[in-house]
Parts: structure tokens; C-alpha cells; sequence
């Protein structure tokens, strides 16, 4: 079994990093307080005498090999430590520090494997500085070239590669260096089913696609008194009605389908001005490809019926992702530890974007998630009781000893 | 008849005070552009020789008085020089110049007036920075105390006595110290009214009421992927919704009201979290009293069943002005002067807020318009052709010499 209290109190530790003078928590991706986070987290690697790795696009590797098994695949655990604005502890943390914690338990006990096991925090996961999200796995697996997401322009016009050179991590490895003979993430569910249905295991056997858009309204600025409703081409009521038409028509069907609007920005933003322009973003999720399009196609039509109204609209693909289906074999590796220690377990979809989602494309791949009270994410109310937290990394050990052996 | 040349060259002048590295005008009251823009227009009022005096709101007064008429109630002739974001060279700077070019036009011609005439440059009317707008006139009609607005806190957190005492520009007259015999405003109409009918001048004989308020909606902030559309508490959704309600509902009556929503905010404003807050701003306007308080009530009767949808809505009154009328008689001179120069006019209602509105609380008002090109304004096209602007000017010179004299 793994060593709990010291899987809690890294987790707090590293919990405690990055937060603002409101004690908000955040560690947007190749910022100073991820720099922070990183450093503390290459520590614990050094300390447990894992080899570090850092690739071009700052994903840190910490690798257990030995003379016997050096070039073998290796089985790699990941996720990731950037966060959202004012987020809680868990998300990325969680599955980073249970790898860390799964490979010191093993080389604890003796154990050894026929292939190296490698831990990975990869470069923003989060999507919420540099889009699209899951950015460095996507690269680690070859989805994207390292030379396009370090030119990636971030929300705040900073540019990822400068970035991540000015706070150190621009490394020196080659993107997908590393081939994975398998690959594993533990996360919090982020979401209310597992607290719903009283299980304290989840096998991820699918994630849902994602497709995340950018929309630009263009209107006339002019006199919020002497302009008569009739005459005006106003972006923000435009943009109104968009997130209106989306939003209201997501909620109203029986599609598992999930709309939101996250960002939005007027100019000039002035209340006696009618706005010259809007700009926010969609993120667009469904398990169902299919109905994922359905879903975008919906958009498009009202979008062009919208920019018949005296405004010029474009739209901009920040991320499009289709579902991925995780390895099965996996998927059963999973429930059967979990029944093994006597742990309720139920296979289901992931409504986040998950580095796993990525690795499967050049891996077997799977997940475990443990429950979220109320289902809340991205949010400081995010929790998981420790003893949840502890029996998932155990199901991560007994899964990853398996497949390492 | 005025000196055209030298009016059009200072509004051009003070026109180039205050571009921000794109070129864009950004004077908002008590800013460090509002000072080189007040610096500048002292400078000509003393070079015009006039009695300078700057209240403690920052007002700005260029009295000519003799001593044969000093202690008689004077003319006062006024506007404003502060800007919206990205503005266009004549909202307000207008009125004051024509003002000033009105006195020296006067004085050179050995005309000798009964009582001062005199010029104000009025802190923050636009209401950009620091709400309500019209703030320095309605400290002077005694609408508000000083104490109240120096103590405002602007959409940038800043305070807006202290800014002023910064910029040098609160000044040791008690607000209110120049009581008016009448009150004189000449202004771009911004609206398209005496364009469409090819008339040089209006009459302004009312303006309309206006209504400002902040809205904010609190949710919940959640994952956007895992979280079930039945599940969300999307300030962001509830935002969009009455936004669209107000604009589509006033859009659709056939009555004049306009209503605007200029600024909008998302918290924690990322792409792929369910928003915790959204903070706008709503500008309702209507000549009439009773439709603009329908207008309110609707609006009210629409967050109530808004807030029934799992946010709570809090709402503040930031301004809140009745429609004004103006002084007949004044309205009956500029159609006069008008007519007797051979200029077509007609009598018309104000859509924009004016420090004449306040004025007119302790001094027989009335205001001038000139058209603009295309009724735009609050925007860098704002337009009007040099002849028309030396047409207004004339008719105020001619109007402000029959109350003067
Ligand atoms: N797990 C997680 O929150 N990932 C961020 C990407 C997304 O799903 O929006
Ligand atoms: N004239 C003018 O633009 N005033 C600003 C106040 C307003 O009407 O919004």
C-alpha cells in the first residue's frame, strides 16, 4: 500500500503554491507560480533519485530505470499541476503525486520491473492560458508540433515559448521521447456521478469530444442615448442572443450534451456606448461524435442567421477534439483491483479533457477517478475526502505493479 | 460673427491630446490625459485674459468681468472636456471652445455686456470613469454633495478626489459659487435627426430621462465538461438571458426608449469554467417619465423570474436622472437667431445626457445642436462639417449677446 499521509500532505504542500493576495489559487500554465509548483515537484523527483527529464515544451518526466530493464517501453503515469483561475488542490495534482507516490511504494518494496515507470506532469493541461488544452500531451503524442504550440499566443499576448524559457523549463528533450508501453492517470472524477451512486472507484472506459470556439462580433460603437434601437449593430446584443440561442437550447434537450460560455469581453466596454465588439468563447462537449457535430452544425446556422442582423461574425477553432475510447483491457485491470480491495467500482465517460485522452492516441490508455463532493470542480469547494484520495492511489499501485512486472 | 479659423483649430488641437499608442482619444475625467487636456485650455482662457477659478470638484470657470457689471448673476456658457474610451474630437470640447471663442469674439468687438459672461469646462460628464455622469454640473446646481462624488470609486478602482488633487486640479471654490442668470450649451446633436431632414441647427427644447444600473448575477463556477446543463448555477447564462430580454423587448416597442448594455464581466472568466459572476451595465433612456419607469419595472419583473433559476441578482442604481424641460424662452431665441441668419431649425429632444440637464435645476437652459454625419458618436468617426460648426457657433454668440446684453 502506498504511503498516504505522504501522497496528503505533498498534495496540500504543493496545494499551497501559487496562491494571490485573496488566497486564490492560481497556476496558469508557464507562469511564475507554475515555475513555483514545477520546481517543488522536480524536488520530490530528485529526492526519490529519479532521472528528470524536461522536453522543448516543458514536460517534466521523473523516470525509474534500471541497468536490467533500461530501454524497454516504459509504463508512464501522468497528468498535470497548472491550474485554473481560483481553483481547488486536486485537479492534475492528484494523478501527478499519485505516480510519484506509486513509484517510491514499489521501489520501496523491492519490486522489480521489466520496464521502466516514469511519472509525467505535462504543460498545460488546463487550456485556460494557451488554447487548446492538453496542450503538452498532445504534443508528446504527436497531435501538434512542439514549433506551433511555443509560438501558442496566451489570454494575457504572452507567447508560450518565451514563457516557458523565461521561467526555465524550455528543456532540452525531444517531444515524445518517451514511448509508452502503457499509460495510466488517476483523477478526480470533477463531476457528481461516483458521489451519486455512493462508489469511491471509477474506470474511465470513454471522454467525451470537445470542440472549443472563439466568436468575434463586429458592430458600430455609437451613442448609447442618441442612437435609435433601430439604427444600431450592436455586438453585445448580438453576442446576447448567441449565448442565449446555446445555452437555452443545450439545457432544453435530453442530449448529454454541455454548453458553456466561460469568457466574453465587450469594447469599447463603456456603459453610454454601444459595444463595437464582443468576443467570447463556446465549450461544446458530447460523448457522441455525431451529436457532437450536430451540436456545432446548430451553432453555425443561428450564428449566420445572427450576422444577417447588422453585424459581421467569425468564429475561430481554439481545440476540436473527437471522444476517444480507452483499452478495455485496462478498463477491466481497473474494476478487478478495485473489487480485489473491496472497492464499489462502476465504468464511465470523463466529461473533462484528460492528458489520457492524448497518450491514447499512441498507447494503451485508461483512467481512474475517485468522487468529487457535489461534483464540484474548478472551483476552491473542490474536495475529495483523504481516505478516497489514498484508496485510488492504491488501485493506481496495484494496476500499475501489473503492468510493469 | 465668431473667428471660425481659430475655433476649428483649437478643437483640433485639443482633438490630439490624449492618443494612447493606437491612436485612439482616451480622456476620462481626473486622468493624466484629462490634465494635459485641462492644462491646455487654462492656458487659452488666460490668454484671453479671463478670471480663472476651479472648484473643488475640479470644475473649470473662465469669467470676463468689469467692473461695472461684477456682482451680477453672469451668463454662463458651458460643456465638458473629458471623453469616452476611443472617442471622437467634438462631444463636449465643442460647446466649451465655441464658449470660449464666444467671450473673445464678444470682447474684441467693444460689445460691453451688463453682467459676466463666463465659460465651464464641467468634471467627468461623460460618466466613463466615475458614475453618475454630468458629476461636476450636478455638484454645481447642488444635485449632490462634493463630499459624495470626490469620495466616487472609478471602474479602475481609483478615488476620485484623490486623482484630481494628483493632477492638480481640485480646486479651493466651493462648488456652486457662480449662480447663472441663464445657461447656454452648444453641442453635436450625435444623433441622426438633423441630418436626415438636411437642418444645420436644433432647438433643444427637452432631454430625455435617464437610468443607469449595475447588475450582478452570482452563481456557481464549475467544470464546463462533467457538469450536467441541469446542474449548473451559470451566472454567465442568466446574464445573457436578460440582456437579450431587455435589448429584444425594447427593439421590438414602438416607443422611443433606448436601452443599452455597454459593459460586461465574467468571473473567473476562463474558457472551460461554468461562470461564478457576470457584471453589467444597463442605460435606459426615454422622454418620458412614466414609460421610462415601465421600462425599469419591466426589467425588475424580468430579474425576479431570472433569479428564480438557482443565481441570485443584485442590482444598483449608479445614475438616475428625470427628463428635462428647457426654457422656452431661450429655445424661441436660437430658432430666432437661426432664422434671421437664414438657417434651418427645428425644435428637438437631447437623447444624450448634458451638463445643460443639471444647469437647468437652478437656471433658465436651453441647448444648441449641430448635426452629425451618419448620427454617430462615442465613436472616432464622429463628424461634423467645419461650416456647420461655425454656423452653431455664430447662433450661440448671437443668442449669449441678447442675454448678456
Ligand atoms: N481535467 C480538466 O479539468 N481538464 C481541463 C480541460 C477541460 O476539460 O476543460
Ligand atoms: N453628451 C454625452 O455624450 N454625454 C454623456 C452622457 C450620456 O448621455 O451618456
Amino acid at each position: 500500500a502506498i504511503d498516504g499521509q505522504r501522497l496528503l500532505g505533498r498534495i496540500r504542500e504543493l496545494g499551497a503554491v501559487g496562491r494571490d493576495s485573496e488566497g486564490r489559487l492560481i497556476r496558469l500554465a508557464a507562469s511564475d507560480t507554475d515555475r513555483q509548483g514545477r520546481d517543488l515537484f522536480v524536488g520530490w523527483l530528485r529526492q526519490a533519485a529519479l532521472d528528470v527529464a524536461i522536453d522543448r515544451v516543458g514536460n517534466i518526466f521523473g523516470i525509474w530505470q534500471s541497468p536490467e530493464n533500461t530501454g524497454q517501453a516504459p509504463l508512464l503515469i501522468g497528468s498535470h499541476i497548472d491550474t485554473v483561475i481560483d481553483a481547488g488542490i486536486y485537479d492534475g495534482c492528484y494523478g501527478v503525486l499519485a505516480g510519484l507516490e506509486v513509484i517510491e511504494t514499489l521501489k520501496a518494496s523491492g519490486f522489480s520491473p521489466s520496464r521502466p515507470v516514469a511519472v509525467a506532469a505535462f504543460t498545460n493541461e488546463e487550456g485556460v492560458r494557451y488554447t487548446p488544452d492538453m496542450m503538452g500531451s498532445l504534443v508528446h503524442a504527436g497531435g501538434v508540433s512542439a514549433e506551433t504550440v511555443l509560438a501558442a499566443v496566451g489570454t494575457d499576448g504572452s507567447v508560450l515559448g518565451q514563457e516557458l524559457a523565461r521561467i526555465g523549463y524550455a528543456g532540452d528533450r525531444e517531444p515524445g521521447f518517451l514511448k509508452p508501453h502503457a499509460y495510466l492517470e488517476l483523477h478526480i472524477e470533477q463531476g457528481p456521478v461516483l458521489e451519486r451512486e455512493g462508489l469511491p472507484i471509477g474506470a474511465v472506459e470513454n471522454l467525451q469530444g470537445i470542440s472549443w470556439q472563439r466568436v468575434t462580433i463586429d458592430g458600430v460603437a455609437n451613442h448609447a442615448g442618441t442612437t435609435p434601437m433601430s439604427m444600431r449593430n450592436d455586438a453585445g446584443h448580438a453576442a446576447a442572443r448567441v449565448i442565449t440561442f446555446l445555452l437555452d437550447r443545450t439545457k432544453a434537450s435530453n442530449a448529454p450534451t454541455v454548453a458553456t460560455v466561460g469568457t466574453i469581453r465587450f469594447e469599447p466596454n463603456a456603459i453610454n456606448v454601444i459595444p463595437s465588439r464582443a468576443v467570447f468563447t463556446i465549450d461544446l462537449r458530447d460523448p457522441d461524435e455525431r451529436r457532437l457535430q450536430a451540436a456545432e452544425a446548430a451553432l453555425a446556422a443561428y450564428l449566420e442567421l445572427a450576422a444577417t442582423e447588422n453585424v459581421t461574425i467569425s468564429v475561430e477553432q481554439l481545440a476540436r477534439f473527437e471522444p476517444v475510447i480507452f483499452d478495455l483491457g485496462i478498463v477491466e485491470r481497473i474494476e478487478a483491483a478495485a473489487r480485489t480491495r473491496g472497492l464499489g467500482v462502476r465504468r464511465m465517460t470523463s466529461g473533462a479533457g484528460h492528458d489520457a485522452q492524448m497518450l491514447a492516441r499512441i498507447a494503451p490508455a485508461a483512467m481512474i477517478f475517485v468522487p468529487s463532493a457535489d461534483g464540484i470542480s474548478h472551483n476552491p469547494r473542490e474536495h475529495t475526502d483523504d481516505a478516497e484520495l489514498v484508496a485510488g492511489a492504491n488501485i493506481l499501485l496495484d494496476v500499475a505493479a501489473q503492468l510493469a512486472k
